[in-house]
């Protein structure tokens, strides 16, 4: 399992809000924060911020200068270790272009959804998406923030992963456990 | 797994500091929403926030009051469905008294840790923790905020689950995002 190519992209825009528009999120520190750290647990190389709007790229860099470099770093090394792991990007295709230099083809996309619009792709399943990352195949596993990610996004994805669910049909995990939960499925021992 | 006796409880004291000290941590909003939704996706009963700080419990009591009457409801009435399950504590005493009181039973009593002191305690894997959950002994399970459970609490518990774990040794996840991947183990399908 060490040394999986695979990476996560937490997208601020395109994104939906909760009528359905297409809007652009603001960046909420938690979320770096959190999906961070989670990436670090699980082994994820990668967590790329995409957000096209500059302030907020400004703001993202700021904290993380902060914890990487500055006092945060010492108050507390571990979220410099986590943070590490976050790049900055504009869009999508400035993702998969940098996903694709590093590691010399383009990987899997996958987006996550909890009910939205599949759009026809077929879902797939946790234990299949396990077998694909040990193939040794790059992936990147996308993430909406808001109410989750546009359709036009998900029509550039390979597959759809499988909803989270629980017993009930409440599905309205935060984008912070959402994430958490999906590495732990893939990489969780 | 429709209607398993469990309840979560988010203790805020006492709970360790970076250092190992024990202290009463602040209460973070973004912790309750999360660890509600999850506990609403999930199927647990009840989530306990635990506090002996009036002025902390007051501003529990504003938060859940906006999204579970006022305007928070209107704007988002999934939030109050998952903040419906909170009760608000000052400390385990009272959550195993309620607990104790609702179902007849006191519950067993679970510590969660990433790695700090067990006391002594057995850890419980997670496929021997769900057939607990499913021979329907009632169940509380304990997270720490800051940098986790005293041990004092732990004293207080019948097991310690097991640490979640990816393929490093990085283990500092959010309660966020560490509460929502224990429930979904428990009870994700």
């Amino acid at each position: 399992m060490m040394g999986r190519r695979w990476g996560v992209g937490l997208i601020h825009y395109p994104v939906v809000d909760k009528n359905g528009r297409q809007i652009a999120a603001a960046l909420t520190p938690t979320d770096l924060h959190d999906l961070a750290r989670s990436a670090r647990t699980y082994g994820v190389e990668r967590l790329w911020v995409v957000t096209p709007l500059k302030d907020q790229q400004e703001l993202a860099g700021r904290m993380l200068g902060f914890w990487r470099q500055g006092t945060g770093a010492g108050y507390n090394p571990n979220r410099g270790q986590a943070l590490d792991l976050v790049r900055l990007a504009d869009d999508l295709e400035e993702v998969l272009a940098g996903e694709a230099a590093d590691w010399g083809e383009r990987p899997l996309v996958w987006a996550t959804s909890a009910a939205g619009p599949e759009n026809g792709r077929p879902r797939l399943g946790f234990d299949r998406a396990r077998q694909y990352l040990d193939q040794d195949r790059p992936v990147l596993i996308l993430f909406g923030t808001a109410w989750g990610l546009a359709p036009s996004v998900i029509d550039e994805c390979d597959h759809v992963l499988a909803p989270l669910t629980g017993p009930g049909d409440y599905n309205h995990l935060s984008v912070r456990s959402a994430a958490a939960i999906v590495l732990d499925r893939l990489a969780g021992r």
